[in-house]
């Protein structure tokens, strides 16, 4: 495909030119050390917004609605005018010719940053995927939200019974924060804000299980942690099932092992699986399909392509993996960032990239969360607290922390839900769903 | 289908039992005004949220996020303890046998309050509908939402050209309060809270036409308040076209006559029709297919029947047809629910239903709208207060309230708009789209 219009090479003595892929907290972050850079910078995201990703289970379980964690990437950079924001996905990368490949265009660059995420991954068994959703993008969180809305709608009409039981019935596989997130969400949701919305349906009618293959709640925090964890959970009604592996997920049920658990609701929150950047780059990667990357972050015998984030397989200066978490990315975007600045002003080059480890953050629910920083444990209502202050303080746009903030303590004051819209046109059809008596009474014909 | 495990009929002595189709405004209003009636109330929707219509062309233009305009019928109706909320779609009505009939199951009523509402109608020329898709639920909205953002994002990667213009022009048919409405929010959204975010679009390049085959906008307005929406609209850089009657949609581009204007993004805002009630009852409808209703709301010869809202067609005592607004609607479902309650308490009914003609609104944009009530005339800013005031007051819910009014002063402060977001994940492709030089070079394959 010949540019015939504007058929004019990039100009002798340009300025280089950065891309950037991916526009998650480690490709914003990049973008924003590089403010000053005498550069070029394309930011490329098959989005037009950011996502706030930690607290995308509140969109599924509806305590928010998805613009309230999430924010156009044109409107983020706005005013950096060394930057454009393209809205593309980008398929591969030639390293040779030095471009980034788009679905039908391309794009030269003299450095490249990765942050490309991950997806969550069901290890082989992909068909399990229709079964069990993930949650990753605003999309999963509104079909997810949807699905566990309509399961109420659905056991309002249905009598008392097998399908009543399987329709209040939500499991959650996986007992990381994710997992542990929706689980303590979904149970507030069910038990609180929407029992008192229907006629048929108590508030201890609701059932959510959470499966855990491993022995505890939270592997990366402190034994002590997780079984404080594991107690307020069921506390608030969740059936904790540790040191028990899914073996099949079914059409609305669970195997383990010989155990059949039936549930119209189910949720992946077992395992991620990194983008295809080390794909593209023909990279040596981990068994996550995360790119190993060197000290500097830059990929092994490139040192204008770096890899970040999620996608990322780093190893911190004391040794220990860098782990998978907003921070990092972070982290990790404004090394990167600072790095390529200082190749281009002839600066010296900063030392590996050192990361910080702020602590391990999980919220339970209302009232309730974890943090472990080294030795320090801190659980329950000022656990909470800090919780919501931290995420409230990096949501991205002064907007939203207002916005956001008057939302949670709505919710919170009024245990009420703000965002529980069904947006498609349905009807409940259970399989076998009987009429009730007295208000529901079935055609004659 | 025999219900086997409810087997047992409605008691004798039962409470009469109310059911009430629709949950717009018609229907809620009805049912609020039975609350205290000695009855069982079912009220059904094939969606889970009443929707506040008037600013949907909020959603469509990303100033409002759909659950700022949506509530749960559940919430709404929870503390009122005679009434069940159904979510399902009602298909028929067998008038002999006292039945709703839904999609799979049916329900008994003693009395019928159908509030169903209207679609938008293509008048014969249903395929012109996916060129021109019209505007009347939340999808809609979101899909012209992401329809406008999708066309910016794929004009700044085309040099400038026909395929630009067209990706830049914005046309909405009907020049009705909705098209007005429209019109003025795309030409605001465009020229000023998008252009900036963009690096190859200037504020002058997008075109926004308003077509109207009747000689003026706003009909049921006055000739002087018709020409100061056109001026005030010219003003924003909407191009006006009066007498123009559309004589073809096609794919990205609109006929009038032997004229032919191109553009990417095309809105029907020309007409509506009436649900189905009429058909389902055997009813006199008009032309709009809209129930002819006696002047207490009931159909002819069913006296236990009523029809209201956008779906009905009722004259007021003074002789003039009742328009399709939500101030009649809930004046309609007041009455109804007056009148049924009269009834079941052995109260003398109350007279014909009296239309109170509030006057009209419509906003055209930032600080400009109109008011007509009676010889009263209001336009501009004062107007515009006068709008937001209204429309806030009235939108369902306290919470929303305060978050639409919050949302409000933020775009009117800093011209920024908060929902703009595109949920698919998409790449963008025009036709013949080339690339831009420097920042983008083609593959060499």
């Amino acid at each position: 495909m010949a540019n015939d219009r504007n058929p004019a090479p990039a100009p002798k003595g340009a300025r280089p030119h950065i891309v950037i892929v991916g526009a998650g907290f480690g490709g914003l972050s990049a973008a924003k050390a590089l403010s000053k850079a005498d550069a070029d910078i394309t930011l490329i995201d098959r989005r037009n917004h950011h996502l706030f990703q930690p607290l995308l289970y509140q969109v599924a379980t509806a305590a928010l609605s998805p613009n309230q964690i999430a924010s156009p990437i044109r409107a983020i950079v706005r005013r950096q005018k060394n930057i454009a924001v393209v809205l593309d996905e980008v398929v591969n990368v030639d390293r040779a010719a030095r471009q980034v490949i788009m679905r039908d265009r391309a794009i030269a660059f003299d450095f490249l940053v990765l942050a490309t995420g991950a997806r969550h991954a069901y290890f082989g068994n992909d068909h399990w995927e229709k079964h069990a959703p993930g949650l990753k993008t605003l999309e999963d969180a509104n079909a997810i939200r949807e699905k566990i809305l309509l399961a109420f709608e659905r056991a309002e009409l249905t009598p008392a019974g097998q399908d009543r039981n399987r329709a209040l019935s939500f499991v959650i596989i996986g007992g990381g924060p994710t997992g542990v997130e929706l689980a303590g969400a979904i149970a507030e949701l069910s038990k609180r804000a929407l029992a008192c919305d229907f006629r048929h349906t108590r508030c201890t009618d609701p059932k959510v299980i959470l499966i855990e293959a491993g022995a505890r709640l939270l592997p990366s925090f402190s034994p002590a942690i997780s079984d404080y964890v594991k107690r307020s959970l069921e506390k608030r009604g969740v059936e904790v099932r540790l040191g028990e592996a899914v073996t099949e997920c079914r059409d609305r049920s669970v195997m383990i092992g010989e155990t059949t658990i039936e549930a119209d609701t189910i949720i992946w929150a077992a395992g991620v699986r990194a983008s295809r950047a080390a794909e593209w780059l023909g990279a040596d990667a981990d068994r996550a399909g995360r790119t190993k990357v060197r000290e500097n972050l830059s990929i092994d015998g490139d040192p204008a392509i770096f890899v970040i984030g999620d996608t990322a397989n780093a190893t911190g200066v004391n040794g220990k993996p860098i782990p998978g978490l907003a921070p990092a990315a972070k982290q990790q975007g404004a090394y990167v960032g600072r790095l390529i600045s200082a190749r281009l002003s002839g600066a010296p080059a900063p030392g590996p990239f050192r990361y910080m480890d702020f602590g391990s953050l999980a919220t339970i629910g209302r009232n309730s969360a974890v943090v472990e920083y080294g030795g320090v444990k801190l659980t329950g209502f000022l656990a909470w607290l800090f919780w919501s202050a931290i995420h409230i303080y990096f949501l991205i746009g002064f907007r939203n922390r207002v916005v956001v903030t008057l939302d949670w303590l709505w919710s919170y004051v009024t245990l009420e839900r703000g965002a529980r819209l069904i947006t498609e046109s349905v009807s409940v059809h259970a399989d076998g769903a009987k009429a009730r008596p007295r208000l529901l009474k079935v055609a004659a014909e």
